[in-house]
């Protein structure tokens, strides 16, 4: 049987929207006219790719950080992740005067641990086929009494996610459908509290690479599902399955968990960049891909489609939009 | 001697901006802290990139459209261009319901022309080797009664484009460097009038190519000067010169012409992309590119950048921040 926890609400997501602000961007909401033709719909485009760091991950670390007590400063953060969320609480610990340790694995591309170190982050070093990095994690929390904060499954961290679509209600007013990149459940799980706080009515998607649907299972199932890591370039969404404090939220608020194929993705990130004049990183494009699919249930609706970053090396952007997955 | 024109004011800028008031794009300004953090100064991007149609173009070509009178409107509107302000003139045309014909080069690339009939526009192609555009251009004016819209030349045109920096200085107040993309020079006469209205004690440089510097040599010797279409990835400031409208207000107005090298446009291109997620145009970055080529001056500064647009087909972009010139 599983363990009562204590589950975020929209309270946490009001009181995480305070303490972000002056530190997160109000990243702007874009729509495009030729987009709205297409869908025959009214579309709006959150942009978290223009959020500190190129991502929404950003909200959640600074959130948590923020509710260090005086021991836990002092002693220090400590994360695993070769992706964003090594760069956002890298960035937060920096902000806040924390000293931040970051464990990424020994073949993380040297663009992403440069971004950690230029952050300030203490960058450890792990073999990902010899040596376990929750492993190295616990030891470095143990040892040090460092704050382990983890990528998705942390309530502090789930209710800074939920501050991009709260900003979203309140700057374009209730809607019809909303569209959420789906990884760990971190962001669709903030996104769902604010989505049944300001927009009640709104049917809200979850959106998870083709190649690893463990969340639709999950959903689906009532269980939480575990998947060998995915092979997909939605690298922000290779997560082997749903948290112990995002899957309950997210089975009880969402609507559906929707799938979205690599190739998909890659034709909205063209799009993106040729008619809407932004980079999007492909696990960005997992809600848009979703609706584009989905349209002609969209037709005179209102419709949110949350972009979830933007942090794609330009060479690997441009080899995917010019060859696609050849 | 050159025949009196009456000059375009600040008060015909003020006319054009209720005149495009919800038909053209209230464009976002941008920041990143990541430029700020190189430059030691505070820069604002306004992204005429998020225009409609891709490009600043849109503002003045609506503005002329707009103050055609019955006759015109039903008559119709023609333009030769192979670039932004085809598209500009066509959809205005469509929105105001007038006619449009564009005359394009029959080398012009089919993603253009194809957009340009998008918008509804009736596309004439001629030989840019055999044919002369502004004859037939000419021709189709005096025989079916059009009136021509010139790229830049033209007070109307010149008073839409400056409603961009207008915007620019009402959001984020008064600068001390503003940089202005220079081609024909409707982009910069128009922003010079905005810049002594609103921002009087603001540096203001125009910046072009630095293949094509007929715009330097015009403002410093004091009479335009006439060259051949410069070579430059910068295909909108592939201008031969300045206009008889446009000089004028330029070196009444503008502190400086400045130049940028095609490798300098690419630079900023790849930063655009990679570190703000943004898609500029090589035009769009010459201010850009010359700000960064003088940022010790503007130390501690409150600097604009003016993104002139962001119109450019993936496979050239790519091509062009994947191996440079080579």
């Amino acid at each position: 049987m599983q363990s009562e926890v204590m589950l975020t609400t929209y309270q946490d997501v009001i009181a995480a929207s305070h303490r972000i602000k002056g530190h997160a961007h109000k990243t702007p909401v874009m729509t495009s006219k030729t987009l709205n033709d297409d869908f025959g719909a009214e579309v709006f485009f959150k942009c978290e790719n223009f959020q500190r760091m190129g991502a929404f991950k950003f909200r959640g670390a600074f959130n948590a950080l923020s509710k260090f007590d005086e021991r836990q400063r002092k002693s220090g953060v400590v994360a695993f992740s070769s992706g964003n969320h090594a760069q956002a609480v890298a960035l937060s610990a920096k902000l806040l005067g924390i000293p931040a340790t970051i464990v990424m694995p020994h073949d993380a591309p040297e663009v992403k641990v440069e971004a950690t170190k230029g952050y300030g982050g203490n960058v450890v070093i792990y073999n990902r086929y010899t040596e376990d990095r929750e492993k190295i994690g616990s030891e470095l929390a143990n040892q040090h009494g460092m704050t382990l904060i983890p990528p998705y499954d942390h309530p502090d961290v789930i209710a800074g996610q939920g501050t991009a679509a709260k900003e979203l209600f309140e700057e374009v007013g209730e809607l019809d459908f909303l569209f959420v990149p789906l990884g760990g459940g971190g962001l669709l799980a903030g996104s769902a509290l604010a989505t049944r706080a300001l927009s009640p009515g709104c049917t809200l998607f979850g959106v998870e690479p083709e190649a690893g649907n463990d969340g639709q299972r999950s959903f689906r199932s009532g269980s939480i599902v575990h998947i060998e890591t995915p092979k997909t370039i939605a690298d922000g969404a290779q997560t082997q399955h749903l948290g112990r404090y995002t899957f309950p939220i997210i089975q009880r608020e969402v609507d559906d968990i929707l799938t979205a194929s690599d190739d998909q993705l890659i034709e909205r990130m063209s799009f993106a960049a040729s008619r809407m004049k932004i980079v999007i990183e492909p696990t960005g494009c997992l809600g848009f891909a979703a609706a584009k699919e989905n349209k002609n249930q969209l037709r005179s609706k209102k419709v949110g489609i949350l972009v979830s970053g933007g942090n794609i090396d330009l060479k690997r952007f441009c080899n995917l939009v010019e060859t696609g997955l050849v």
